[in-house]
């Protein structure tokens, strides 16, 4: 079954503090190779038959008006997997 | 700055409700291109200079220990975006 894939993340300007928490965890685990996180949503939608270019245009509509809130979420990628 | 982006998926065998709440919002607003949506999260990862080996294996040791929790979720992806 194709499936979309939507990927969101908060704006750049935003300070995402589920993202900060995540590095300050890091930092206080050890970890040290990473000096930034930022957390996003990864929608998955499921198409039954084939992904046509109005499945595609559907997938783009509703990316920016249902799935991201576009104050503070920008839509990053849309693609198809199979 | 290179980024190392982790997808985190729910378990395939698990319900993931705030899919299901997004998928049965899509009917009712007479969106019918999608059958079912599953919703995971996209972490990017920023790294200072050149992403190595050594830096990759970190990356998906956080990813399975950290990022994500084996119980319930899947890592699906680890990736090197510019």
């Amino acid at each position: 079954m194709p499936t979309i894939v939507v990927d969101v993340m908060p704006k750049a300007e935003l300070l995402d503090p589920q993202g900060k928490a995540v590095a300050g965890a890091l930092q206080r685990l050890g970890v040290s190779e990473f000096n930034g996180v930022r957390i996003g949503k990864r929608f998955e939608l499921t198409v039954d038959g084939e992904v046509g270019e109005d499945t595609l245009a559907a997938a783009r509509r509703i990316a920016d008006e249902i799935l991201s809130n576009s104050v503070i979420e920008d839509v990053v990628g849309i693609e198809v997997v199979e």
